[in-house]
């Protein structure tokens, strides 16, 4: 059975997420959708459990789609799973060379690990997390960016975050 | 009457943002200049009121230029503006990517909203407002990188910032 | 008034350019698509008469777009038109860096010119000339991609080369 | 069966392509080696049939890579043989760029076919069948950028040529 | 004597700028690595003096190589100095565009500064000093992206801030 | 002696050339400008010999500058040469990887060849001596982009050319 690994923050899962990963769970015939606890961007809007909640529920539908979260590596998560290809969405340049120096540094660390980079559709090229987390703060609409429980999910979190700092 | 909107954070005006409002004053009819106070970056050097105040000095020559200030997204601004077209201005390919992205959202949020762009002329293509306030930080000369009434305001902030550090 | 020159080589236009020219007609008083016949690309598929004859039919319903050709430089056509104003598309960083050098070469040869640029949409960021010129040889569907006359011509033109090879 | 396509002109296959190759063999369970015979690119050292000839013995110890030709546009291959997933080695950014394009064509073209991108090793990044054709043509050793049978057949190649020449 | 200046933060030193400060000591006659204390990037893992012993360590090799460290502006440095080539290394596209910006901020403020680049080799293309901070905090071996004497200080620095940590 | 070699097509040579040979000279003890003959460029506006005179005379006033020509590969020049530093010039993104691929290809070829590089001043970031050429045909000024004797080369050139044409 070939399975891939789709790594990532999902800060929250958007629309651009799910449109590759119905792509590469269409490709391989399990994929792991993982989302990753690394320190630096763990101060975001949701915690790990939460984006492996809102990953579940939006990939429902797809039967060979597994959520699962890791603290740590990417490459100890691939070496304990045993499957070595990894799934990583390209949008720009900017993307391009930082996922080419992650590949490259993962290649050094287990070199059995591979990744494949999938475009990101042309609809999805300019969509980020950290751009829907700005425009959630303004309470634009998000119906176009994100997956309707995540909508739902950012909304509430909002809300709470300011009742509490208003508190 | 062609208005246009010229949006930035502008902590401080440099003299690439000048080369801009020149530029663009000349081809439309009338050019707002929108101080965004948009979050992330509003801990910066300048308030958002002495950042306007800065550019109307800066632009002072300028008739047909106006200088305004907004909280939130862009695209409310331009929509109740009335003035869908918006400039920006361009200096490198890692500008290039973020604005393609901004664009895009903004379009999908507002689809009568059309942003233009203006390559920042050579002399220009390296300087940046981070550029200034670092060197500020350092005493630095800033005659070629800011307009005059933005010089003095600069020093004047990094001498109160650091009185206030030293007491 | 205010017009802005769209120029190109236009061999064929593309819905890209057409979706530049709806846009760049909604924000400027007049449009005047420009055919420049300049030298290395006339060597294509249709003469210079023949895209402005394909852009006039494409652009029928658009009452302030008005369509010429030219012979030699930019610089020049502006200088003679009196529209200081050029609309350039950006697809990609690789267009980034040529039009960035072409209209600093432009503006060194007449400093009233001034260039500004629009991105494609970015359901036709994908979009050139020359890739609708590759799909043609191999008689892909061309419908995705260009105006329906110029699908119509493209495939005249095509199937006339083809019978005067086998000839 | 999960089948890959790794289309490409391939002229001379070079020691990047065989890294591509080997590791697109170890994720797929048979990879189709294609070399495409489209047009501009005919003119080149060598036939599409010798460039086939050379893929299969430098691919011999690979069970599971097999090489094919194709003339015309890559969708139609990849409709016909039924393996929708296609492979692209990815070097730089301008590499980047052009491939982002074909896949958004190809996308339209063909909607079932999915392009998944692999980086080309960093001991290969800089390495391409163009650079090779010109090293070759000055004599240079090949032996750090293609297989064995391909420094030997273009050796010969370029012998040929010159002798036709010198005629 | 032609002396030139490598400037850098260097936090850690890493393989890849070892590898420009050997190939920079074997073109000019003698080669200054200079750490470089500017405010935002001191927050970091070693202290500047900490940083400069691991430099001379891992240098003692190379007769003309010598470490120093400075506070402020590079150009203060260079005028002061003397010596008014300095070396940087290029590996991306991001790098590209940042270092162009500060080689044009600099040559206006001390013209008689050049700004030589040498590409990192494509070996340590991918290699960064955030990189390798990222890796020790979750006890990834460093041995292949920095030299010895680094990765025994780094694997102490660590181990110190997590005992802090948990008193 | 520190020698260092700028080798390039040079046609013809451009004010950027020139800024870049003047600032090499500045900081090697001699520069060697070397006009490289290699094939598919040939074909340009004036022979190798004519290049490296009109690089003779804009570069008279420069004591340390010799002008040389060579067919064949860069390596092999240098390696003759016994002066194992080349210099190159960057302007863009897209030389930034033309050049990187070509110093990967060279050290393999030769690892003792070290390339380094000097940005384009800024108000020659925009100039190539394609450029220069497609202004020459349509008559346009070259004051502002090539020396003086080359501008008056290039002029006599394109007539000699016409008169060819229509003989």
């Amino acid at each position: 059975m070939r399975t891939a690994v789709y790594p990532g923050s999902f800060d929250p899962p958007t629309l651009g997420h799910l449109n590759i990963i119905r792509r590469a769970a269409a490709i391989f015939d399990e994929l792991v959708v993982c989302v990753m606890r690394n320190g630096a961007k763990e101060c975001c809007l949701f915690t790990c459990e939460e984006r492996a909640e809102l990953l579940r529920e939006s990939t429902a539908g797809l039967s060979n789609v597994r959520v699962d979260t890791h603290t740590g590596l990417l490459t100890d998560y691939v070496r304990e799973s045993g499957s070595p290809v990894v799934i990583r969405g390209l949008r720009a340049v900017t993307d391009f060379e930082y996922e080419f120096q992650m590949a490259a540094v993962n290649r050094k660390l287990n070199p059995e690990m591979e990744t494949v980079f999938m475009f990101a559709g042309e609809e999805f090229a300019f969509l980020s997390s950290s751009a829907v987390r700005e425009l959630a703060r303004f309470k634009s609409s998000l119906r176009d960016f994100v997956p309707a429980p995540v909508e739902r999910a950012v909304r509430e979190k909002i809300s709470a975050l300011e009742a509490e700092q208003s508190r």
